[in-house]
């Protein structure tokens, strides 16, 4: 009883999916099937051509870039009323940018194309060259293995792993038959080489038309016969005009401390956002968040005025912790805010393996990782989910180490 | 005398090929030209099209692949009855696979995709980025260098060198234009880079239709001013179900030994496989055969009934030695085996340096290199190939060295 | 009134290009534009479609290239009777020939195909990938660093930069609409990465049909908000038959010395040119030109009758520098020299910073760089350039320095 009364109160956002997956038949395009040969290309679906019974027409569409380090590049477009819903098969299914609800979620990155893949070479720049094409709201950062780059093994392990520039061998848009005509998209992103992985990972986002969430369902598959690592960053990110001077960073947190010797000067300052700084460069953040007794959680940022806000809720047993990454340098340069729910921290993989934050996967087995990301275009919408943060705080209280876990 | 009647009893390959290029005029379609511009895609030919008088049809087809790290990729399929090859023009024509006469030659690797050069960083990996389009049946392991990466000279020496991972230049299709329509397809790979190579291969298979053997011909030429270095390795690769647990190798061998301390464990069972064995890796063994008056030999994989399977043959004055990989592990991580001839070991071009395995070809000269790989699908086939290996073995005794000949 | 003559005499450039962008307005054609999703592919104009009223009638076509590491390539041809400008705006808008009034600007790479970036690993041999695709009469080596590979700063700046190897991101031609029908080609080069750059070069050739010079016209830009440093040399590329045994380079030099010990050898013939030479290599030499009250200079190259040649102009201002690159070895290895006025030498960029030869752009900020290359196709037009370069010497005596700046 009271745990429905929450999930009304909360918008506790499993049943979505959980209906969606079961509910009404889905008609299925697929876009690209590398073993089927095939690859659709410029291609559209709109309600009028579904006859589908809907006040506020869809569509979704997907379109080839060209010129530049973008040519060939994949973009999928989920669009319902002003709820614009971007991303790209070509770069590991990553979402690109979605606006909605008077909201905008994304940055402007200095990187303004969607890079093809095949421009991006991942050893560069001292095995940071996934920086040349980093400009998502959410990537991928992951599965082979996550974080700073960092020579040990006898290789670079390169910035964030090779998923976000993995294109997707396989690219399926599924629409519902019936209200509420339920969009999924997915793509099969293939981390497959001889000798050292054979990690597979079907990446999906999922979107109602109406609704303010939309929500993302990975099942990464070890299609191996040896037990593999992996790692995973949902690498989310937030620029102007949501985040601003005052903007705030809230989660029911048990302990946060510094990712290193610079972010412990704003360590304190740990909730609030300044506004574009010069020199302000990154500070990260480590963060272990409380749950609720089903292991849910959220994390949330507010503009200054709290009546505008985008939350992430996700599974504390899919991913227990959450890197809160503050770019607030000047707009050029990438004002960014990075809510980041993951299986570890930035630290290089070296690092990830001494906190025992690197999981495994036995042969065959998959890993499920859900998280719903909710528009919130009012008060009463931020407060919900404020409210929900207080009622998850309440067990217990939340320690701040100023000190980096690095640092013996 | 005696040596027409070997010929005739070990169905000797050479008159086969000789015959091929001398005979009937050929048909010339040209597929891709860099020079004339010509790129022709999807593309097909048929036996009924050239008005071949044929009781089995044949075919001749090129495909563009789409989707993930295949997007661009192109295979051309010759098929033949149940006779069927698959090339990639745009992995330095290697073969994928060759299925016919109730065999397949080829393997599972759990890289599923003929990944486009594009999307393959052989830096990574500490120069070991091959292994992520690695899959052929037969790859072309050189020109410039091969063998295991190693840091020298300044840079590099990635895993088995660029041939495999560059795009043909040109290819042509030929078909003969009478019995037996001998059909020719070959590329040009260019290893081409300023002060550093300019090593021109023409890469050819040839299949007679009906036939159950097919050939490679290579010619590597050293179009620069220099002398130049090059080796080649055939790294030819065969799984189940030819590859099973007492299957066996065979040749004249003068001389084998580990290629490694971890080899050492496996000298004394050289000669059979096992079946695929979790944690086995790979064990090298490097072969030095003898050869008959012709310089020429063979290399056999039978299955353990010793009723089927397939041969290759080389000559030794240009592929005079031989790496046995024994990659017998899981199905899923790989299971392979490589019967490699070459002009030198599987060793770092340092150590190929030393043993003075590495070539030299003078400006203009080219080398030649000619294959013969035959399926052997009944036990007189197998019994035919193991009579000429003991024929040639009958010059000297097998030596088995059990010490690498890397530790002094 | 002295200045107006010697401009008239020794065929002063600047007012061409200022002419140029002011006289006539031009019919822009848009063939590639990442924003607006253009990309026209192959296409051609003429003058008879323009229906310009000239006598020798000329085209600008744009083709893509297929077939090898060529796939996708784009090269945009000038045409204007027997006067043909390629340029390649997938190779960072590099001029990869001109030929016309019995000259021929260019050289012959052992890279033969004009290889597309996606085929380029920077990092390979030791970071000197972009051998791999060096071909060009004229490779802009910058903007984000320039010169020879160094690891530094946990990374390599690789060989020469990246804006050679970056697809241009919008192709414009543009043709005015009146005689003398001026012709522009522009291109955006973007070396944008977070964190790190975001440095946009609208790189500009000029043409005006009939005549015998082109310009060069860049522009780049700090579109980031922090001072970003930057290099650029314009390595100008000239072979056979201009070079030749005899050959010579002029310029008003204040100062020549040579780059490294092995060019100290050379240093008294820094003038002149050998044939192809085995074993040559290449030698080069840092020049400090001297230029004239309007801070231009111009070197020159010269056959050995000195009855044909090329001359390139530039702003000491805005390139302070000249590299004479002597690469007068075998003809297949690469019988070239290279006259590259730059921001600095091809020191890595550790040395240039020594040497305060790296240039910062503040926010905002742009830098230009304005080349003229003209052809020479007879005596008189080499004497008026010889003339010019005599006259600007005047300001003082040559000073050969026979230790590189290097050696302390």
């Amino acid at each position: 009883m009271k745990k429905t009364m929450r999930c009304i109160l909360l918008s506790c956002a499993l049943p979505v999916w959980g209906l969606m997956a079961s509910t009404a038949a889905a008609k299925d395009f697929v876009l690209t099937d590398t073993e089927k040969g095939i690859k659709l290309g410029d291609w559209s679906i709109t309600s009028a051509q579904l006859k589908a019974q809907v006040k506020t027409p869809f569509s979704v569409s997907n379109k080839v870039l060209h010129g530049g380090k973008q040519e060939g590049s994949e973009v999928i477009t989920i669009s319902s009323g002003d709820f614009v819903i971007k991303l790209s098969p070509s770069r590991g299914m990553g979402i690109l940018s979605v606006t909605g609800k008077g909201l905008r979620l994304g940055w402007d990155s200095p990187v303004d194309e969607v890079v093809n893949p095949a421009f991006v070479n991942l050893e560069s720049r001292g095995g940071s060259g996934w920086l040349d094409g980093f400009n998502e709201m959410m990537v991928r950062c992951g599965f082979e293995w996550t974080g700073h780059a960092v020579v040990a093994d006898g290789m670079t392990y390169t910035l964030h792993g090779r998923a976000g520039n993995t294109p997707a061998s396989k690219v399926i848009v599924g629409i519902e038959e019936r209200a509420p005509y339920a969009i999924s998209v997915k793509g099969l992103i293939k981390e497959n080489t001889f000798k050292k992985s054979k990690l597979e990972t079907w990446a999906e986002l999922r979107y109602v038309p109406g609704s303010a969430t939309f929500t993302v369902h990975d099942a990464v598959t070890n299609k191996g016969d040896y037990r593999q690592d992996f790692q995973i960053i949902y690498h989310s990110n937030f620029g102007a005009p949501l985040l601003e001077e005052g903007a705030k960073f809230h989660a029911p947190i048990k302990e946060i401390s510094p990712f290193n010797d610079y972010a412990v000067q704003g360590i304190d300052d740990w909730q609030t956002y300044l506004g574009p700084t010069r020199d302000f460069d990154e500070m990260v953040f480590n963060v272990i968040p409380f749950a609720d007794e089903n292991k849910q959680t959220l994390a949330l940022l507010t503009n200054k005025a709290g009546d505008r806000g985008v939350s992430i809720g996700f599974d504390i047993t899919q991913l227990p912790v959450l890197s809160l990454w503050k770019n607030t340098d000047t707009l050029k340069q990438g004002y960014v805010t990075g809510l980041e729910p993951g299986t570890s921290f930035a630290y290089p993989v070296t690092i990830a393996r001494e906190q025992g934050r690197v999981r495994t996967l036995e042969p065959g087995q998959s890993a499920n990782f859900d998280l719903e990301y909710r528009l919130l275009p009012d008060r009463a919408a931020v407060d919900g989910s404020l409210k929900r943060i207080a009622a998850i705080q309440e067990q217990g209280p939340l320690q701040v180490n100023k000190t980096p876990m690095t640092r013996k």
